[in-house]
């Protein structure tokens, strides 16, 4: 039997879903490592962003609809999902992680969780099962969990993001691109990417480390 | 100075774009080889599919904008792109490549390519420079160039589609998902990927391959 590796979506794109480099390159590191992925997203609307002119269209789209394109289909509605189901999981970034799943990027450390996310987070921590969050999605599990386990988390370098996890509750270790770190009494790994990724190879290294480090606590 | 290889996408998502995982490991594959990746797409909108119920909206969808989400917003419009700009082209598949780049899926060997496209690919192959193509995009290869190059490509075991490309003048041949074919009277490289993959992995050799083999040829 296959670990089965959550992957928790927040749309397609950088300015207003998964980023989707990151997103692909989980998937990739979960396969090359003899897991499943099972994708999931919560079926919520979204403001939408254009990412040729980076402004918002007024328009709005469907985070489980969205997602599924980087699933090729393949996902579930994360309502569905419990932590029983799963191994780990893992959180691509992408601003949708910190405005879909959550709304850090407005409210930073007084964030609210969307519920679902929420429950199957605080579920899995419970269950003593891996959490892995990239680039922005470290927010999440700090706005979440940061209260009852004081998680400690890199997004990388950003001192105001790196306050602002401080203030959950949780503990920001600076790291660099290619590499990641592990709160090992929260079974908890994180990785900047494209937080300071300037080429996809660099992202593609800490992801490829991140993603094997969380299979190995299971 | 890097070695520029464009990357022309069809949209963002597997049934009315480019299939993001090839895109995104195509993007990987050329900055590991220490290349530059220009993307670009045409201007044009096109039917929307819905990923996850995979049927078509009624909406339309811009193929450059939704392209730009792959290309994190740094992307052209293939319009203002020329040969000389490049040292070499690959074509990411996804169903954009055969019914939004040309109308293959609906047209077969009889198939109109998208005017940009095919000044760009011509130019290409005037220039005798190197011309990448995965997945089910060797079709757009064979149905713009099958009568003047007589192209051999793959995209992998299919008989009707390589019954199809047979018809514009273009050679198929049967290639596993983890190899490559190579054409070097022509300098055009292909490997099946999603056409054969189950796993992300499989098409992920076999693209890393072929990219690599683009950029050989230069």
């Amino acid at each position: 039997m296959k670990k089965k590796i959550g992957v928790v979506l927040s749309g397609c794109g950088v300015r207003d879903g998964s980023e989707i480099h990151e997103a692909v390159l989980t998937l990739l590191a979960i396969d090359r490592n003899n897991a499943e992925a099972v994708c999931m997203a919560p079926d919520i609307e979204v403001p939408e962003t254009n990412h040729l002119t980076m402004k918002e269209t007024g328009a709005r789209r469907n985070v489980l609809v969205e997602s599924a394109r980087i699933a090729r289909g393949n996902i579930r509605d994360i309502k569905d999902v419990r932590a029983a189901d799963l191994d780990a999981v893992i959180f691509p970034g992408g601003f949708g992680a910190a405005k879909n799943l959550c709304n850090f990027a407005e409210k930073g450390a007084a964030a609210t969780i969307q519920p679902d996310v929420a429950r199957l987070l605080k579920e899995m921590a419970a269950a003593k099962k891996p959490i892995g969050a990239i680039c922005i999605a470290p927010v999440l599990i700090a706005a979440t969990l940061g209260k009852e386990y004081a998680p400690q988390v890199t997004i990388g370098t950003d001192a105001g993001t790196a306050a602002a996890i401080a203030e959950t509750g949780s503990l920001h270790l600076e790291c660099p691109v290619t590499e990641f770190v592990v709160d090992k009494k929260n079974k908890i790994v994180s990785t900047p990417a494209y937080m300071l990724a300037e080429h996809i190879s660099e992202a593609a290294e800490g992801i490829e480390k991140a993603v094997k480090a969380v299979i190995d606590l299971i």
